[in-house]
């Protein structure tokens, strides 16, 4: 069961990162001007700049702010370590806050110097110490498990079944999760667990990408969609199924995609959303 | 709950492919000399050779023959793809009762060209197919899942739960499962799983070696026990719990460990296992 053909870019959103070279002012005006719908905001691209003249700029140009990517990373073994994570997701919110974002992605972390269960019990606390600064602020939290190949630094939260555990388990309604395709393609329980987080309307975001064959890096080789074997379309459906009718947010990181021309890079996006997501 | 202290080398087993610069002959002989008890065989070392007496000359070294790696690769969009790996499954059973190596480990495969269900169903039919012929050859045929980042080419069955469903519906004593940390130690339901197809006596196999961090390759990096952060003497706690008293077979897939002397990694390798494991 498919999703319905996409005609338009009104619900196309795209990160930053996927177009890294560009200043977030750059990537606003080409977005705009190509009649994109959104755009998720980095915090690298914020540096140096009024945050909240950054988020007028970008309204003004009649983009929507999607989300602020991103918070998380709150596992150490060390205390300091876990109290620096808690401060530096506070000050997060405060940038959503001021940009207008009414959305952080929590990429949640992991640590080679402790177990995954230990992470994994950081990562609960830590969400649980920010959500009411979250609360107050009016910013949501998406839980967004990693793929398995990140459980070493980047996130002991591997499937969507953990995030959706600990979604239920934070039970509010500033958290949910982001599911983002590169991560979950490959997991034979993701269509269930996408009914169940869609049932909670805990479905905050959804992130496209293609996974390529050979994949030359863990990290900075994504594909384009359309370059790859995921089946972006049918996760599409299962999301929208689910009751999702957000956007589609297009999250790539590449070295090889960087390297180019990003206006061109900007058409095969705009060409792959149409035609293979 | 950790497994207890390994002492010496009765239950360690190293894979050819580990040590691969070395032949078939060369790895024996090293292996028996360093009081190492087990050799699983991958197919490649065999060629140019009478099976039948690599064999005799393993076992005359006082190693004992642990597997051989490997059979699967079912999942092909063309049926004659689908025919030919069954007949190439077949042609290692054959191998595998004329070396008198007691069980098959089964990359099960995956395909760019059609979707995981698909793949899931022709490996699911794949081994059915060869069941009897296993049966008949006193071979037993053991199903590795693999990390979820194989499951574009190499693995449909990305976990042990998969693993587990696909053996108990196969419902033989001569189908179970490989354990292999560096493929499910991330997983949540590890231990859960480990259980499972330990009290249906289904654990057929213990691989071990251990994720790098970074890993530079998906294929070739895997580092020695030590090199990482995975909790094998947990893992092998929990497997040695459910009932399994196999070897612990130490394969090792990489170009940096390829490059060296390959006795300095033996020693290496014997000390990972002894400290490490």
């Amino acid at each position: 069961m498919n999703a319905k053909q996409l005609n338009d870019f009104s619900q196309l959103c795209i990160h930053t990162i996927t177009t890294r070279p560009w200043t977030i002012e750059e990537a606003a005006k080409h977005f705009s001007n190509a009649g994109i719908g959104g755009i998720t905001v980095w915090r690298d691209t914020l540096a140096h700049r009024s945050i909240k003249n950054t988020g007028q700029m970008i309204r003004d140009l009649g983009l929507r702010i999607v989300s602020l990517c991103r918070g998380g990373f709150f596992p150490h073994h060390e205390y300091g370590g876990r109290r620096s994570a808690i401060d530096d997701n506070k000050k997060a919110i405060d940038e959503a806050a001021e940009l207008g974002a009414p959305l952080i992605v929590l990429v949640c972390g992991a640590s080679v110097h402790q177990s995954l269960e230990d992470s994994r019990k950081h990562i609960f606390d830590g969400i649980s110490d920010i959500l009411p600064y979250a609360v107050d602020a009016g910013v949501k939290l998406a839980i967004e498990p990693l793929h398995p190949m990140y459980a070493d630094t980047r996130s002991a939260i591997n499937t969507l079944s953990q995030a959706n555990d600990m979604a239920e388990k934070l039970d509010s309604l500033y958290v949910g999760v982001a599911i983002d395709v590169y991560q979950l393609w490959w997991d034979p329980d993701l269509q269930a667990q996408v009914k169940r987080c869609g049932k909670k309307g805990k479905i905050f975001a959804f992130h496209i990408c293609d996974w390529k064959t050979p994949t030359a890096d863990l990290l900075l080789d994504r594909g384009l969609m359309g370059d790859g074997c995921i089946k972006i379309k049918q996760i599409r459906g299962w999301v929208e199924d689910a009751g999702f009718n957000g956007y589609n947010e297009v999250e790539i990181f590449s070295t090889k995609y960087w390297s180019e021309d990003q206006s061109l890079f900007l058409e095969k996006i705009k060409h792959g959303y149409l035609n293979h997501s």
